[in-house]
């Protein structure tokens, strides 16, 4: 294995780097500073491409999910190959590891959140990572990927998990294989996990998972068990064009910078950043249900916030996105959920709403809008699942991952452990496969111990990051019930955005609340809002299991 | 420079390929032709690669011109000039020369039309050309262009040739630099032409083009001298919607499939191709003319039509595509034109286009539609020009381009150049140089010598493929009558379309009509037509000029 350490300049360096044009200014009267400089370019040239081959690929995927003829999927999958490959090749490349290696002294001096000290240690951590994967790995997951989602989208309509038992067997040697890179491991899916959340271990997550789910339990039961609100007004026929023109004007109001994004139908709702000037949402507008359309659009323009608040000088390195899966959640939960499912929001939008759709609303009262829009119960589908009940979904499937990991739980098995999970879980058990353990594509796709806990991670930061917004300026929530949303977003800006990935996910989480991650706000919150909506005044208490 | 011929196999070769996973089965059996079809399977795999590529590029261009927003162009201007470098590198690798060296010997032995025989001598011509151009070359193009285009969008409509004098230096200089790859060469054009149009030469366009000019000068100014045809009828509002509507149901009339291709709105209307399965077309909608979409429309679809009947056998080599820039546009212009401005065509659509605007055309009777869609006039801008003026803006193009790289002409003196050449060729001139010499991107971005002739060599193609469509089935008019194209689509498929690059344009042409490239078809068309249009029963005779 090629590691930065192996890599030794050539002795002629020094010649080369008279060479260079570069000299030819005053600089050269300083050739230790000089030097610096050219390997500093050199370095943001080398970082800029990889960066750029990534927004190459972010388009294939994006313009494959929103525009593509249905006959462009077959050369579309080899054109994602070839440019993840070359990606891969880019941030492999022994120039890249000599390079940072070179630079190693001078970024020890300067200051830790410096974005120089910052550019320097991450992308060094990168490089160290990548180069234990080799590139032929990397084409074959990319390959294996897009064959396994075609199977994946044909076999679900049809509840046939046979057929995808031995793309999920593939998955978990692929999965394997991956672990294998990075031996020794405490546990096989720890690099798995910690490429999605940096610095959280599968110990750590079973931790803060047994933690929650002891006190989220006795919610869902002090509330599934309460008679549930009626969401008929949100189930009418909601005309497209305008469940569209609504969705854009919210994500407008609460800062969605247009000129540097777009907003598209889709089938599976994302967020893509092409660069800093172009980071697009999408969505899925079902006529038959006003939520879906509406909420997706606000979750994905979390996530674009996030990325639009980037400062631009990180742009073209690995410092100009998101610091990591769970925090980037964190975001489009705190928009989607903490702010667009809460009482204020709806006291400023819920006029225009009914403005939008007079037939349908204008003689339901607010309330009733408002409980319909947060009501929770058990449910079979993880996409659909409310706020309460959600992470219960997310445990159930962390917790099987690892044992298809371990090699505990067999691929062909797999089906019937869903459904003892989700009777433990939630109490419900799916009456097929295609609602059970089909309906994520997740791992058959060879996402394997990389995906879920990131969602309960970002529902716990959601309310830790929104209370401490508040904390530092109480009256955002009034300034939400007359749709202004300017503190918050600039808080969330200053705070958390503009740093991009220069910190560990715990170090942004203390640097921004005060304190390391923590369940207590999200349960808070949780027990305030339901606690209120469910006619337990004090907020629901857990009870014992 | 590196040259196949210098490229030599290493001495282990024979070694290395035994190891390959590809002898375990039973071509092992006979060695010589085993070691054939693992080459040959390589040379796809790297040929692949390079379309693979060249299919992002397409994709980073397309988004550009369709959906992406303002902010990002500075990101996609280096996404695409990193994309642009990968695949010329890839283009010249030095593997691939080896690989085509090798396996020239078997293709001697195989049939000249053969897809295998094809594929060697065409890839191994384009990899003969791309190893004369340094990679570094190619990046200095690709980001001269995407900042003269940006130049250029600012300079037009403010009337500004200053600012644009340098770009057109550079663009001159770039030029030059480009021929001197190629010396020696008769004329500096020759090589920038030959890329357009593969075997003709400067020498060979001034003949076809002296030819031409005496035959059409007369014609124009006997047309342009009768009253002109009223075209009040399309200078309505016509709403966006209905119009693209209507251009869709056109296109999927004549053939264009959107299972492999999609219709989008943009500024400058173009056809790109991103692999066989998807071949997308654009279109500009002017809702107070009724013209420009639809012709458009047309246009683009006749680029797909092509695209899309290229044999799915030669997807992913570089014989997928249409044989060359000429070619190409003869069957824009053959659908936009010889059938989509005539007669018969609207004899069929006429109606379903008053049905789609019946408050604008259901008063308007047919006759006076199809000669307002054929009013010929003299006129500025050529992207408005007729069908029988556009050729002459093409060659006093030809004959300025050709200046400006010889140096007998400036920069600086072009705008005035312009004027006496348009008075020369069209008896008119622009009262400013927005639309007089700043009326095309062209050249400022670069492209200077291999664009414009391939405009009138489409024109002169297009009416001699309909001809020769037409005596193999002389029912073609009258199936474009009642809205019947099968016929037509079918012959250009079979003679021209599924053939992709296979074979040099005049070979093309001398299969497909049985002579040399010829402009008496086309010649005979205008003369048939626009004498019918304009009082001449006996078709416009050339007059002494």
């Amino acid at each position: 294995m090629r590691r930065p350490s192996d890599i030794r300049a050539p002795k002629h360096e020094k010649t080369d780097i008279v060479k260079t044009s570069h000299m030819n200014n005053a600089r050269c009267r300083r050739p230790q500073l000089a030097s610096t400089e050219i390997k500093l370019a050199e370095l943001r040239g080398r970082l800029a491409e990889i960066s750029d081959l990534s927004a190459a690929s972010a388009l294939l995927s994006w313009d494959q999910a929103t525009y593509m003829p249905k006959c462009g999927a077959t050369a579309r999958a080899r054109q994602g190959a070839i440019i993840s490959r070359l990606t891969h090749e880019k941030s492999v490349a022994p120039e890249l590891g000599k390079l940072l290696e070179e630079l190693e002294p001078y970024a020890a001096g300067l200051p830790y959140d410096s974005n120089e000290a910052s550019l320097l240690r991450v992308a060094r951590r990168d490089f160290e990572k990548a180069i234990k994967v080799p590139s032929d790995y990397v084409a074959r997951v990319s390959a294996f990927g897009a064959t396994a989602y075609d199977a994946w989208k044909q076999a679900r309509p049809v509840n046939d998990f046979a057929t995808m038992v031995p793309f999920l067997e593939r998955a978990i040697d692929l999965g394997r294989e991956y672990a294998e890179f990075f031996a020794p491991y405490e546990h096989i899916a720890d690099h798995l996990i910690d490429d999605a959340d940096e610095g959280m271990t599968t110990a750590s997550i079973r931790t803060l998972f047994a933690e929650l789910r002891s006190e989220l339990v006795p919610i869902v039961r002090a509330i599934c068990d309460q008679p549930q609100a009626d969401d008929g007004c949100l189930r009418l026929f909601f005309g497209e064009p305008a469940q569209l023109g609504f969705g854009l004007s919210v994500v407008k109001r609460i800062g969605y910078d247009f000129d540097r994004g777009r907003l598209d139908k889709t089938l599976q709702p994302f967020c893509t950043r092409l660069s800093a000037g172009d980071v697009r949402i999408t969505t899925r507008v079902y006529d038959s249900d006003v939520r879906h359309a509406l909420f997706s659009t606000l979750h994905e323009a979390g996530h674009a916030l996030y990325e639009q608040g980037v400062h631009p000088a990180l742009e073209g390195t690995p410092l100009g996105r998101g610091a990591s899966v769970g925090v980037h959640e964190s975001q489009s939960r705190l928009w989607e959920n903490v702010v667009g499912r809460g009482r204020s929001f709806w006291q400023h939008f819920y006029p225009l709403l009914q403005c939008a759709f007079p037939d349908q609303l204008s003689k339901v009262p607010p309330e009733t809008f408002y409980r319909a829009i947060n009501r929770a119960e058990r449910s079979l589908v993880r996409t659909d699942a409310d706020e309460v009940t959600y992470n219960l979904h997310i445990m159930m499937r962390f917790g099987l991952e690892l044992q298809l990991l371990e090699g505990r739980l067999r691929a062909k098995d797999l089906a019937e452990a869903w459904r003892t999970g989700m009777q433990a879980y939630l109490g419900i058990v799916p009456p097929d496969d295609r609602d059970g353990c089909l309906q994520d594509v997740h791992w058959y796709a060879g996402s394997l111990g990389g995906g879920f806990q990131s969602y309960a991670i970002g529902n716990i930061l959601s309310a830790q990051f929104y209370a401490a917004a508040v904390k530092a300026h109480p009256d955002i929530p009034s300034e939400i019930a007359v749709g202004e949303f300017s503190t918050l977003h600039a808080w969330l800006r200053e705070h958390l955005y503009q740093h991009g990935r220069k910190f560990k996910p715990h170090e942004l989480v203390e640097r921004t609340t005060g304190g390391p991650m923590s369940t207590k706000p999200y349960l808070a919150y949780l027990r305030a809002k339901y606690g209120e909506l469910y006619q337990s005044p004090g907020g629901l208490r857990p009870l014992p299991q």
